[in-house]
């Protein structure tokens, strides 16, 4: 007898961020393979007994293959195991779920696709603003980073419009490469950006800053996603981010 | 004393797809405040003696303002009522919570921002493909259709990459226009298109065709997302649509 794999998404942090259907499936599943994003709390949820792993990437830190997530998935099911593979946020943006589910189907095994949360709206929700505002934004655009190399690709998406919101997953904290690619796309250095750490999470952190003034950004925690256009700069200030505001202008 | 206003994403469809907030904040509601898009199973979860008023727009028919959901948002929770505005999908993309929450905030009314899923994810979830694939595509675009007009904006996203993959959420049916836009793009004739009506619910149905094929597809229900973009085509294929695909290319 197979079992089956559910490639699942844990949202932005906050167990309470889980979809219903999140919640049920990790308190049923015999294996958990998770990701470095997924929160402490989410995995809690885990039955006592099933078999909880990390299966996640890290920067500089020596980590298990691609491969051998497959081959752990594709093994364990095959026993006749329920496993749930958490994700950070949704399983479809950037969570390199593509080969997972090719995998999964060479080995003929069962799968299913339980979406969640996403990093960008929890951050947007947090924050007080909407991704798309009619009057300011006709679209939307996901990107992800290139991880302190501060590298970014020189095609793909070289027309991105400065009507947009662009939002930036996993930004690293080397801005200067990203900063030009959006100044050729048209996008002003007085451009809102919004940095947000661990949207949802106890330690969420946000910072408002501009392109211009974005490679100089204090919030360096990770995870984060990065909110670029008119839209980002339309939140409830603090007291505190007004007094910066006010010494930036008089620097 | 003010009531607060929950402006709240209730996910695709599925009640099981809701978040655990959503769930908890709907069955505690004095007032719910939806679109026309959230499903009958997630409006039941209402308390029985709760105010629960479709505000939906829809096409062709009259019906309340923006201005007037607006007021009535504000006018509940001076009374000191909960309420919360139910939203299709995640209240952060294309739903016009901007116009809301600009209004909450100048009558000093309190809020807060749920996250749902997105209909982009649920569809591709239920496609069993990933909207991003490291392989495929290095960039998510999510775009919205005018409805019934055919027409697209001449500019803002005129600079689409055809190596990303584009959502657009209520495509409509004339989809002339926006295959124009796309070629404009760079995106093939052969580029897979996938279709998904109600994802997550009962009466879920996808179509997978190509660009060129697209403004004769016969999926024509709502709500719908079109996504376009090599992971569409990366599905699992039904023996139906194998068989679809050996006549197209018979005749």
């Amino acid at each position: 007898m197979k079992g089956k794999v559910y490639l699942v998404g844990a949202g932005p942090g906050d167990p309470d961020l889980l979809t219903r259907k999140a919640w049920r499936l990790i308190q049923a599943a015999d294996v958990v393979l998770h990701d470095d994003l997924v929160s402490p709390d989410v995995l809690a949820l885990a039955l006592p007994y099933a078999q909880v792993l990390s299966v996640g990437k890290r920067c500089g830190r020596r980590t298990i293959s691609q491969e051998e997530i497959n081959w752990l998935m594709a093994s364990y099911a095959q026993s006749g195991l329920m496993v749930v593979r958490l994700k950070g946020g949704d399983p479809e943006i950037f969570g390199r779920m593509g080969e997972e589910v090719e995998a999964l189907q060479e080995a003929e095994i069962d799968f299913e696709i339980v979406p969640g949360v996403t990093a960008a709206c929890a951050a947007a929700a947090s924050a007080g603003i909407a991704l798309t505002d009619r009057r300011l934004a006709s679209e939307l655009v996901f990107l992800t980073g290139h991880r302190a190399s501060g590298e970014w690709p020189d095609r793909g998406w070289c027309g991105l419009s400065a009507r947009g919101t662009v939002v930036v997953y996993m930004p690293g904290t080397h801005y200067e490469g990203l900063v030009k690619r959006l100044y050729e796309a048209g996008f002003s250095p007085q451009t809102p950006c919004l940095i947000v750490a661990s949207a949802s999470r106890p330690d969420e952190q946000k910072q408002l800053t501009t392109l211009e003034h974005l490679p100089q950004a204090w919030l360096k925690a990770s995870p984060a996603v990065l909110i670029v256009g008119a839209v980002a700069g339309l939140g409830p200030r603090s007291a505190e981010e007004l007094e910066e505001e006010a010494c930036a202008t008089v620097g």
